[in-house]
């Protein structure tokens, strides 16, 4: 049985699906509920889906709504955690969105909100591959690369609010050019966008390499990360070759960003970690500790993959917004 | 009239020489005294000129050594500030010394080190540059480069207490060779040795510059701060190419740390930003701002030349011994 008002909705937001889960004060998942995003719409309408889908998510768990203590999002872009203002958040098309008050209003519950990526290191940090750690780093790769610091045991946001951007740090001057503008970040070498360019640019140079061919046949317009799997157990000769290089550079950022904070943790998240684990983490870890200004005790930083998957948002939203309750 | 047991002695301790500094507790420095470091002496026999520098700069401020209440060091090297042991400076030929210990008891009083970096930076903030600032990140170019990170007003150390090596992040993969063995990381392309590196190399490829000339003058085998600063009076064409290259190259870094750590405050220290200013400094804040991820709040982040010049590591080591001394 669960007590009255104990159950806290936590939702991940990200410009292609949503994805709610109910968690207990036990952080164990009740239910889940997962559904496209639709961002043609416009913010009111979006935020009237996401109430929608608290009151399902509630009633898939077997809870009334008088059940639910708070809800929690980890938005796509630059959040006001203070005031669950959404600033500026491209995917969702949104700029300057109040979803906290708006959505509280629907649901006559506080709702909290705060960047995704922020949200998924903090689950990854009190739920998942980095529980007990005082000082995390936490790196997301997925269509563009997102991190989070956690430092004393709590998220680190910077005098602007603008940290831990590590997607941007810049780690070959003059190198390819990014999304942000500049040439050489992280983002423009190791994302998927920019192992989709390399695989492109592969082919089209004449080698040999059965993405395309799966792309198709799954009707996939991107390579997505089961199509790296996929390939990667074919074999392929390009997909082989592209994973390789944005791992060494992953390790590469991983030695900058050890170097620079001296974490006892370093936890590789999203989801080309989720599907390919240690087999994606292994050499991104080995170039990082060849890299490490002090190495002769490079094993007391660890560097893992996440264990949350894709709930990392989601269950991490929930442990802030219990924080604020207890604030 | 300086009160009993009031009065500190910082000392910053280089490879090359030793600066001790009698400040008291308004953090006005009442003497200073310089003199080379024998680094061809065993460590005990250094510590003992440390301990004869104390007493002859405490007698120049017309003080009593009864007055003196500490001494706190800054050390070249992986220093443990809570055993005072120095545990390895290659710049002294120093391994694992109880330097803490030993000057505690040829002086009778309190000895405290620090990294030299470390108490440079915590000398600007608290006195310098940066004062004010809850977030800083202190970067100081010479020989090498090294750093310190401010958090919540204190010093960062990182969990292996070895965080801030500002210098050995990469940011140009497979650059040149770095003195730690990897490449690309940017004291290997910016600090001055990696500038009297690309001097050299563009002599010997045949451009003309009077660098070498100047050394010979000034009987200097090494590309000194002060031979940078009159080449550059002399609009030195490969000096000028050079210093433009490294001021390029920091303004990346500054870019990459602000996107990790968004500090409030930038503080470039060092030789050559105490020589050239802001000749030095406005081109790298350029470069910094304009790759900036969050670009429309840039100036929001100071990034500004040191203040305390060479009396910054001294200064910061006191300011170090009186927050240990009031805990």
């Amino acid at each position: 049985m669960v007590p009255s008002k104990e159950v806290i909705v936590g939702i991940d937001m990200g410009g292609t699906s949503l994805r709610a889960l109910v968690v207990n004060s036990h952080n164990e998942i009740l239910a889940v509920e997962k559904e496209p995003t639709n961002v043609t719409q416009k913010p009111d309408a979006l935020i009237r889906d996401l109430a929608a889908m608290v009151e399902d998510v509630v009633r898939a768990a077997g809870l009334r709504k008088s059940q639910l203590r708070a809800v929690s999002i980890g938005a796509p872009g630059a959040v006001d955690p203070e005031h669950g203002m959404v600033y500026h958040a491209p995917n969702l098309g949104w700029d300057a969105v109040p979803l906290g008050a708006t959505l509280g209003k629907l649901l006559h519950v506080p709702v909290f909100a705060e960047n995704d990526v922020n949200a998924g290191v903090v689950g990854e940090h009190a739920l998942g591959a980095g529980r007990g750690a005082k000082e995390l780093v936490g790196i997301f790769v997925g269509t563009g690369i997102g991190g989070g610091i956690i430092s004393k045991g709590q998220l680190y946001l910077g005098s602007r609010g603008a940290a831990a951007e590590v997607g941007h740090m810049i780690v070959q001057v003059d190198g390819p050019l990014c999304g942000c503008g500049n040439h050489g970040c992280i983002e423009a070498l190791a994302s998927r966008t920019a192992m989709e360019r390399d695989v492109r640019e592969a082919i089209r140079g004449g080698e040999k390499s059965c993405v395309l061919k799966l792309m198709e046949e799954r009707g996939k317009d991107r390579m997505t990360s089961s199509i790296i799997q996929r390939a990667l157990k074919k074999n392929d000769p390009v997909m082989r070759k592209v994973v390789k290089r944005a791992q060494y550079y992953l390790g590469m950022l991983v030695a900058s960003v050890v170097n620079m904070l001296d974490p006892e943790c370093v936890v590789i998240g999203g989801g080309i970690a989720e599907r390919l684990g240690e087999y994606y983490i292994a050499p991104i870890r080995k170039t990082a500790y060849e890299n490490f200004l002090r190495r002769h005790d490079a094993e007391r930083v660890k560097v893992v993959c996440g264990t949350l998957g894709d709930n990392a948002g989601a269950l991490g939203a929930v442990v802030l917004a219990r924080r604020r309750l207890n604030k």
